[in-house]
């Protein structure tokens, strides 16, 4: 029997209105996704392992400039682009993880360092830069992250309010009402491959206008990623949500402790629990069995899979 | 029927040798476990939040020169002082959490003023201080964190491994020598108030010697901390095997999925998952009946606990 494999990624979650997308826009983006699934595909079907899958996918979605995450990244407030990533593999746990980095190429690839070259899980600022250059992950300058697109949505976002100081003097309301216009981006993978193994992914730019060096819940594993022998989940949405409800461990907890099915167990945590406390987003997620499941409660989630077939299956809107 | 109320603290688990603890020393460790219960204790009787007790619990901890928190934290490899930690209420499940913080008296506090007064969970590096600078959280100079002792330790291992770039060169075996030689410093606690309302918090000052910017479990939601309506968790040890288990959050889902009583969950994590996987520590927790949990898989933690009737129980070793 051939062995199944499975890959599913996501380029982030929330309100990705159809009236402001255009035709070309959305051909582009979608052509991103089915070039990401086709080079982990490729990975897998050359009996590549899960953890490279997923970091080749992730890869192909930080180099392009739709994304946010690597070449996409949105700027922080002070007009810099600060990165979060982590992996993780399902087979024995191991784990790799960044925040806070300004000069990486691939963020992924550097959390993929920190999981197999040290035996630390999360390595953070400026020393997690300089344990990246030792280990000869690609540098770039910080103009390497300059878009026009994403410059212009923090120049909107400053003249719109500009005494906007973030979080410490607006209500949590009116915080809401901002956050929710702004799309939440992200990209992330899950991958099962030939041996059964199963890794996770996810890479982020952040939140637009961001300050006071905010983690969101891609680098934290058991919030933005997760992977174990059940299952492998990578999460994008409003970061705070996910890191209260620890939603990639979820998942893997509802099947290992209520035996839930990969499906009802991701739409669980998507569909009742982040709602319940007022959370946005969605994930990707596959079992061992190679079941995915990609469930949002937002607009839209740019995302796609691809199984044995071969066939490339990617979409915006529900 | 009187509200039952519960606090329970740690202050770091490992290799604690009793051959060399003095008695002069033991006494000191001690008495500062005593004080930390009393202060939380106080809180609760008079009528105070969880979040309170937790708070005051940790910070009175952070100002012992020690533990390995605040006032008494160890010294990375370049001789400064980086701290981490974490709080979260389990009533509404808010939670902040700062890392990798250099100049704060009480990191616990700026972690509790993440949680109230910003809408992020996590805040790392300098946006971290400029955050808690801003809400009048307390600074102070880096030689408020000189001990002789901390400094000593540091010098010790450069002695021993004057070219031990900590974990790129070295094997895990022989790091793991290290490190189980080393002392996990963590400080913590986790509270029922009478409110019926549960909180856990941690605070660490890392390990000695630590480089890349080092971040473990103690800043983590759901793996250093986790609190919601049916417990309140604080973990101490290896903080790389607590991330990648997710420690706090699987005694939270062991409980809320499967059924287990606190104690059980507690042990499930400490005593039959983390071994598994290689990792050392402990935990202290409290569910919303009141019951404490305090297991550990190493020669000694650091811990106590008080409830209703006000008698104060500290211990070190098994």
């Amino acid at each position: 029997m051939k062995q199944k494999i499975a890959l599913a990624i996501h380029g982030g979650a929330g309100t990705i209105l159809k009236s402001k997308m255009t035709a070309a826009l959305e051909k582009a983006y979608k052509e991103a996704l089915r070039l990401s699934l086709q080079k982990g595909y490729d990975v897998l079907t050359a009996g590549g392992t899960s953890l490279d899958a997923v970091e080749t996918a992730v890869r192909e979605l930080e180099d392009c400039p739709l994304y946010n995450a690597g070449k996409g990244a949105v700027f922080t407030a002070d007009g810099r682009n600060e990165m979060d990533a982590s992996i993780m593999s399902g087979k024995d746990l191991a784990a790799g993880a960044i925040a806070g980095v300004t000069c990486l190429k691939n963020p992924v690839t550097a959390a993929r360092a920190v999981m197999e070259k040290s035996d630390h899980v999360m390595l953070i600022g400026s020393g997690a830069e300089a344990f990246a250059r030792l280990h000869g992950i690609e540098m770039v300058a910080p103009d390497y992250y300059f878009t026009r697109e994403r410059w212009e949505a923090l120049l909107k976002i400053r003249e719109e309010d500009p005494d906007r100081t973030d979080l410490d003097h607006g209500s949590s309301k009116s915080y809401r009402k901002k956050k929710k216009e702004e799309k939440f981006g992200t990209v992330g993978a899950v991958a099962l491959d030939r041996e059964g193994n199963l890794a996770a992914a996810t890479s982020t730019g952040g939140m637009t206008n961001k300050k006071w060096g905010r983690v969101g819940d891609s680098p934290v594993i058991g919030a933005g990623t997760y992977a174990n022998r059940l299952c492998a989940v990578s999460c994008t949405g409003w970061g705070e949500y996910f890191l209260r409800l620890c939603v990639a461990k979820t998942v893997a907890d509802l099947m290992e402790y209520k035996g839930y099915s990969l499906l009802r167990a991701a739409n669980e945590a998507i569909l009742k629990k982040l709602p319940e406390i007022g959370g946005d987003g969605g994930l990707v997620a596959v079992d061992a069995q190679g079941a995915v499941a990609l469930p949002f409660n937002t607009e839209g989630m740019y995302r796609g899979y691809v199984k044995n077939n071969g066939k490339i299956v990617v979409d915006i809107y529900a």
